[in-house]
């Protein structure tokens, strides 16, 4: 019998002896590979963390005691010991189970995630929401995860906090999906050196300085040390620092020896490994990332930054042909904006490759320090829109919305890989802050045109007119991939259609030719329809008071959920049989209205 | 002769004696209290900082050397320095000298600045920019600038970089605005006391756990000390940081004792000192401080929250009360609102009190910890609009776009000291997350009707009603305190008038009542127009396809400067006569229009 079948909470767990824990990891550890194998998601980064996980939910009375993951990467383990063994099946699936901690999902959940650095702030939150109740708070948060500000920001007020029954478990593993960077890392380095070397040389860390207690580095891979340890943190009243060093990928070899590959894997066969593809259609992020290497041989002053996002991003081979303007600055997405503003301050052309998602981590520093002083810094922003497996916490909805209204900007939408690099190479010329954004998708081509042309700025461009010339009733205004949909519509139900490419500035000429000429306008786009490319249409229309009837079609007001993108715009009703029965129906309800007065 | 009288600029300052220095900085404190006495603007801060901006001018080759002053509330000296002597009569002024670093002001000005936290980003991109020059970057940051996250971002990347002509001069007065907080606090508290003792207790500092060089403490009113850390700082490649104690106030002995008084005062008798007012007008920050402890009198899951700003936020009579559910967490915007949401999923009912501009700070916080998971976090978000004498940098007009976009916020405007504090009430009734925004503004009543009552959820109310019930031309639609200039003109024309309270979500029955019963719509609010409230209101009547003429008032797309509110208000033609004007000239368009088909 396995011991994991019985398994089904932690209290199930409390049961075990001490000495069966190790019997139970080796479970856990062989099922979140078969599982995973199967579903594809998050592996290396759930395999470091078996032990840690079952010694958490061993030794704390969870959901009593809060468990706080940060990002959330390697939560399989705690969603396994939690009531959701059976829910793996349906990781990141439409209506499956969240690829990360959800509240909505389990108590054992005890603050949603996704993004990096939260865990200490939420947990400082809920320790002094709990005071006066007998409940303790873990946060569990990785190497790379402290590169971010916040949580910097956390540990400097825990670290004031002469009581808190906080417990921080800084999960070590060198890593964030790339190795980690930055004078932290050395840091941490330094101390598990001398760990590892038995050296008695004194180093105050980083948290001391802070003001919290430290303990460690342990090894996180042995269960004994890993409960007693645990079980002493119990005891403490001030908040302190747990430093476990964990491997990413530990007990699949495969994923130890090429953690990045394997951070989250599509599915695979256990005993062959990753099978990599080659060729097939480009994504909009390899357009990305050969239009900057092909822009770089020729700009001398492109700088390419991410905030610890090479592989998503597509920078690999930038970094691999021009390492001296390759920045990778962790997760650390406030200070990459600033600093891409102080290179264009000295002449550089840099671009940020950042998605759409965490680009809100440096709203502040996008409209204070690089478009207030009009600086020609190029976003290329990625995952914009429906954000696929990885669900709420990182879609790309409010980008426009949030952008349009800065000062400065230049926002544009390709509609394909043409019009991306194109867009690109407009952006670079711009002198000032430019947006390119576009989706986590694969494009209709398998090489890219490389070219120097550019696009006329806020010019967009007729892709189809409706043959009834004189009396067209719909016209489709495409911000954006939605561009094919709405062609294959407009065929249907002969209506126009127009590529708009640039929500600001708007190419309004066109805009007001065509709300004339026109008696039903469909916006479509893949972000939310408040304050989107379709209101900026709506309030040019709007100032004119023409009877113009205007139906925006794009992401809803709400959180999209995890799921198959394809499938998630189809159910957001951005499919061609959705967008079709909308605008029949928007239309069908204009002729019942009384006549324009 | 007065030395100050030849010093034009640095190349001035070069040519004298090093032993004239200290009566230069003598000179220059004498005109820094002068002038500040005489226009207001920052004082203390500036104070502290003489000896420091004269020994950086005097050693480094400004311009061509980079200084980049970090928030910028100590840039008067500097500026006084760089050619500006005469424009400080005019500083925060309209078409006057900005009171921040601007790079359109001067050359000297290397980065433009006025939140805290990004002079160690922009200089280590400038100095990556200047690779291969021969000039080198200073960036000279605060300690209460140091606990912004992403200082400390920039700090792990400049820590890993061998070589970089950087140099950051950590300007130490252990002060915010208000006392400094925090672990780090303590930790300089204790490098100062290890110094002051000429104690041998080795501690490692926090900038060398990071990989950078230390050097100091010291003393940053000692001129000759100065000047000669500085001459080695030179030659350092490596970046290294500089630990310079300043006592802010320096040199004028009220400033000393109450630096948080004399950090930005209104124009005063330097004999005297500060006249403090009593009674008069509430601002909407007084009344928001009253309201807070009014609550939290009866309610006692309430927590208040600030980054830094309690004296701005009206938060010291509520830390005086209440001060285990007072939490200043420092410059630390992005753990303010997730440690909100921490509180808010234990139960508590956390108010985050923070400027608009500030919170673009916490923007990704805002959208993936607390409006994703539905928590309820009230956000009071003050300095909404036009900043005043703050200027460009501290602008409050985006708000309303980046907010009503986001699922699950609702976003209300108060039009006057009561609305105000019954929407707080609303905010505080509501299990969601919610924002009310006010301006930097004084209300019409000096003392605040205290009450339980709540606003309708998305109701508008009607507040004039034109006499011309069927033939109505216009209607306003306001969202704010700009309601009183909607009436004045309103009785002028002859128009109706909506206080439509609530952002998000909107009054759409309402909307479309008024819409269907006048010919133009004019919506006014004191943010962006650019997917503002007015866009909004554009989006719901676009939908309908009426012909309702719409005119949207409010911020303009640019980035609207310092000075006087009520002027820039009236210069952005939001004044009654420029509203009247709009109105007029856009209902005689409207009738120059072809008559709607």
């Amino acid at each position: 019998m396995n011991l994991l079948d019985m398994i089904d909470f932690p209290s199930n767990l409390r049961d075990l002896d001490e000495r069966e824990l190790q019997r139970l990891v080796d479970e856990v550890r062989e099922f979140v590979i078969e599982s995973v194998s199967s579903t594809g998601g998050h592996l290396a980064s759930n395999l470091g963390v078996v032990e840690l996980s079952v010694a958490l939910h061993y030794v704390f009375d969870t959901p009593q005691d809060r468990l706080v993951w940060d990002v959330g990467h390697q939560c399989y383990p705690h969603k396994i010991l939690t009531g959701r063994k059976a829910a793996m099946a349906s990781v990141r699936k439409v209506g499956g189970m969240a690829g990360f901690p959800a509240r909505e999902e389990s108590p054992y959940d005890a603050f949603g995630v996704g993004h990096a650095g939260t865990s200490i702030s939420a947990a400082v939150g809920m320790a002094l929401g709990l005071r006066g109740r007998d409940a303790r708070v873990v946060a569990v948060i990785g190497d790379g995860s402290l590169s971010a500000g916040m949580a910097y920001e956390a540990l400097n007020h825990a670290g004031s906090c002469e009581t808190l029954p906080l417990t921080i478990v800084l999960n070590d593993n060198r890593m964030s999906i790339s190795p980690a960077v930055g004078g932290l890392n050395d840091h941490l380095e330094a101390l598990v050196t001398r760990w590892r070397d038995e050296a008695n040389v004194p180093i105050s860390t980083l948290f001391e300085t802070l003001g919290l207690d430290y303990v460690g580095p342990i090894d996180g891979h042995d269960m004994a040390n890993l409960l007693a340890t645990l079980r002493d943190a119990k005891t403490r009243n001030r908040p302190h620092v747990i430093h476990v060093v964990t491997k990413k990928g530990k007990g699949y070899r495969p994923a130890e020896l090429e953690p990045v590959a394997y951070h989250g894997p599509s599915p695979f066969k256990p005993d062959t490994g990753l099978v990599r593809k080659k060729g097939g259609k480009l994504t909009y992020s390899q357009v990305f990332g050969q239009w900057l290497c092909d822009a770089a041989a020729t700009d001398e002053r492109i700088f390419g930054i991410t905030p610890a996002m090479s592989e998503g991003s597509c920078l690999t081979g930038f970094e691999r042909r021009y390492p001296d303007r390759y920045i990778d600055v962790g997760i650390a997405e406030q200070h990459a904006v600033t600093l891409a503003a102080g290179l264009a301050v000295e002449g550089m052309r840099p671009v940020v490759a950042i998605y759409s998602t965490f680009l809100q981590r440096g709203y502040d520093q996008l409209i204070h320090d690089v478009a207030l002083q009009n600086l020609p810094v190029l976003f290329a922003l990625d995952r914009a829109g429906i954000a696929g497996g990885d669900g709420a916490t990182h879609l790309g909805a409010f980008d426009i919305a949030a952008l349009r209204c800065v000062p400065n900007m230049v926002v544009m939408t390709p509609s394909d890989e043409k019009e991306c690099y194109r867009m690109l190479n407009t952006g670079l010329a711009w002198p000032g802050p430019c947006a390119v954004r576009y989706p986590r998708e694969t494009t209709g081509s398998e090489v890219i045109e490389q070219t120097k042309e550019t696009l006329p700025l806020g010019r967009g461009v007729v892709c189809r007119v409706s043959g009834k010339r004189d009396s067209a009733r719909v016209a489709f205004l495409a911000f954006g991939p939605l561009l094919s949909v709405a062609m294959e519509v407009a065929r249907e139900i002969d209506a126009t259609v127009v590529d708009m490419r640039f929500v600001k500035p708007l190419d309004e000429d066109l805009l007001l030719t065509v709300a004339n000429e026109h008696e039903v306008i469909v916006t479509i786009e893949e972000g939310t329809v408040l304050g989107g490319a379709g209101a900026a249409c709506a309030e040019r229309i709007a100032a004119e008071g023409w009877a113009v009837r205007m139906l925006r079609l794009g992401l809803p007001d709400a959180f999209v959920p995890h799921g198959d993108r394809a499938e998630l715009l189809r159910l957001n009703g951005l499919g061609v049989a959705g967008v079709r029965e909308a605008v029949l129906a928007f239309t069908e309800a204009v002729d019942l209205l009384d006549p324009v007065e």
